[in-house]
């Protein structure tokens, strides 16, 4: 974030609300506040959801048992993942199967997949029929897949019918769901063969047919297996509210809606970020520490490896280090600035490549543009370091072997840190994961030897 | 990205696209294709602006040329910044003026900012009064704020009118613009009072009043000023489809839409991986390359100090390292573990701060967690270090004290990796800005006072 002037608090300040007369405002019941007495009205059940998370555990439940279950669903589904399971966990089953029954399903589902199985089944034989296969079928998906995020309500048109039949049928549709984006045309074998928007239809003239409407494009849809990730990407990609998510014959299974996408989005740019350092990409504060103990252990003892790889170059100057000692004092300078380089080439490219527009045919010319910075940056920073080392030590020779080895150590981390995302990805890796812990083996390593190696050759 | 076994072309393949006969598709003439004839169509502007992307400058600007005026408006518009300039900057000024006048005038804004002042001018005077003035007042907000990215083509109802005539007008409206999401309703002086849903006015009986259909909630709005990180959040935190954007008096002066939203989402949680390693958090490949020497240099400057100030301590022991090589050896190892472990805690609090609904009150909770990761994760490594370190030099005493200093740099460096974000944002700071470079300080500094300092104690 760039603007950090706003805390949360602030924010809300910031928000206006034009002051309307409160109609109908969700609230905590009075019967699990502190005071007794109802809280005030929220105009949002996101607010609502807020205010909850900031509860104690047995005043959320409380307060979500007590509260009309339609406001308790909404406020449920913008509660986080883990409070949420905790929730469904703390309250008694019969409530917690209503409250899920009321929510959109791809939210139940949401919902449901964070909680074990057993309380899983429990809930779901809670539920009537139609709810539970429903909701058992959307349970089924990977949940980091097209169908795992998609909503399966949905408006279907079919080609023949007239367009004000259309209207009628989506006015229908509409009293029991939440916005239609889109309402989506299928032939007669339940293909998927148009798409069309609301304004489609209001500007349409009485008596045309739906099939008529369609624009004769393609539709774009997306496999029921794609990651959501590049679910997400297209969406964002072609602006659209919603994408179908089709099975491989084509038939339509649900949608996924800009809200959920907007969520992965963020979810996914900021997983680069965990990954690059070894952190697990799905991590948070609420991840069980003991979990990600688990998950970064790998990564560390990958570190600690490589760190031994870069200490063994160290080790082959031992004699140099034992006659001249300034050596070490100097040497993890060299190897940090390479690194603090190539990080930031690195960031520079798995934020591309991340992005779906990013032409593989440019990816070496962004290399190259990092190794121009590189060569600009280190021959400045080497005069720099040569300047203040050869002015420290009272040895210009030592002074010019810091610079040489400075500049050389960078251009090299800036081509590894630019390259690294790169060779990852064309291994079919992902490109950020603990790419960070590679690149300073390499810049750690190469500034020693290259430090060490002119020193000896050109000082003892 | 966690999936990456799709690449471009690949992703390509797999959206699917029932197949149904074009009718009208987007083409790049054939007087700019190599051989001479009309390439095949596309189904979305966006598509179309990828594969401008990839023709020479030269083709580009041809096909913009010579493709009708609002293709190549909405093509325009889904062209990178840098590109979208690029164009209009090698066109000539008639045409380019036609095109922009073509775009709805968030996107003409922004391509128009890409612009010098000069080539700006020219442009925007050479487009009717009203196109131009509405384009220079959008242009005087500043990019990065609510007003830079808000569309001012809305829909404005009054109180008093039947809900059968609001459909009417937005019918009307819908001919000349985009997707409306929602209609806005205002007072007699204009002053923002209720929004309304397509779906809330086709749900309406007849003659219904539109005062009536208001739910009665507050209109959540933010202020033009509002930086447009905060708005995206705002979005994505309600869900919106778009929110409207007002002035202090609290008339309405245009709308943030979810698309725009999605991108400035994915910028800004990219930007924060950027950020932290010093970059410039809106750098990219396509940012000339001395821009990014200009940004990186300052950063690389502090770091170079601050690796400084780290060898500063290394010097203290110069002694101690000259009597024992070995300690040259292993201290950057425990430098190192400790920056990695730092970073883990130090992404993770930074994704967390990104997301508005982090309670403060919670940050140190996350620190404490950090501290326990730490303490773990630092006797795991610190035991084998010990092992490895012992077995390596023939003495158990070194063992030790590597052991002990990496345990200790490494708690450390989770609770400065945690620590650093929220003291920076308490400090009012952007959390993320060259974190990185601050921790490897601590880390690097601490790591050497730590080991050297023990290994001199017990060792010499």
């Amino acid at each position: 974030m760039k603007s950090v002037g706003h805390t949360q608090e602030a924010q809300e300040d910031i928000v206006q609300k034009a002051s309307v007369e409160e109609e109908r405002g969700l609230s905590i019941p009075s019967v699990c506040t502190e005071d007794g007495e109802e809280s005030p009205g929220f105009a949002h059940p996101a607010d609502m959801a807020d205010h909850l998370e900031n509860l104690t555990p047995e005043k959320r439940v409380c307060a979500l048992r007590h509260m009309p279950k339609e406001d308790a669903a909404e406020a449920l589904a913008e509660l986080d993942g883990n409070l949420a399971s905790d929730v469904l966990e703390n309250m008694d089953a019969d409530v917690a199967a209503q409250i899920i029954a009321e929510m959109s399903p791809d939210d139940a589902a949401d919902v449901l997949d964070e909680l074990d199985e057993e309380h899983r089944n429990v809930l779901l034989h809670r539920m009537e029929k139609e709810a539970f296969e429903e909701l058992r079928n959307l349970l089924s998906f990977d949940s980091d897949s097209a169908a795992g995020v998609m909503n399966t309500e949905i408006i279907l048109l079919e080609r023949d019918m007239s367009a004000d039949a259309a209207i009628r049928h989506i006015r229908q549709a509409m009293e029991d769901m939440e916005n239609p984006y889109y309402a989506y045309v299928v032939d007669a074998r339940d293909i998927l063969v148009g798409v069309l928007s609301l304004r489609n239809l209001m500007l349409s003239r009485p008596g045309t047919l739906v099939s008529e409407l369609l624009t004769g494009h393609s539709v774009i849809s997306v496999p029921y297996d794609m990651d959501k990730g590049e679910v997400a990407k297209l969406l964002s990609h072609y602006n659209f509210l919603a994408i179908p998510v089709v099975d491989y014959e084509g038939h339509i299974l649900g949608i996924v809606t800009y809200d959920d996408s907007m969520d992965i989005i963020h979810e996914e740019a900021s997983a680069d970020m965990l990954g690059m350092v070894g952190a697990d990409p799905d991590e948070s504060v609420d991840t069980p520490w003991l979990e990600s103990v688990g998950k970064r252990l790998p990564w560390l003892l990958v570190n600690l490896f490589n760190s031994a790889v870069s200490a063994s170059v160290v080790y082959m100057f031992e004699g140099s280090i034992a006659q001249m000692a300034v050596l070490a004092v100097l040497m993890p300078m060299v190897a940090n600035q390479a690194g603090n380089t190539g990080q930031q080439a690195l960031a520079v490219l798995i934020r591309q490549l991340a992005n779906d527009r990013f032409d593989s045919r440019k990816s070496w010319v962004a290399v190259w543009r990092e190794a121009k910075i590189g060569l600009v940056t280190g021959s400045a920073m080497g005069i720099l370091a040569a300047i203040g080392s050869g002015v420290f030590t009272g040895n210009w020779k030592i002074g010019l072997v810091m610079g040489g080895a400075l500049l050389c150590d960078m251009i090299l981390g800036a081509i590894a840190g630019g390259s690294i995302p790169l060779i990852f990805r064309a291994m079919g890796r992902d490109p950020a994961q603990a790419s960070s812990i590679f690149l300073t083996t390499i810049t750690d390593g190469a500034g020693f030897f290259i430090f060490l190696g002119l020193a000896t050759f050109f000082l003892l």
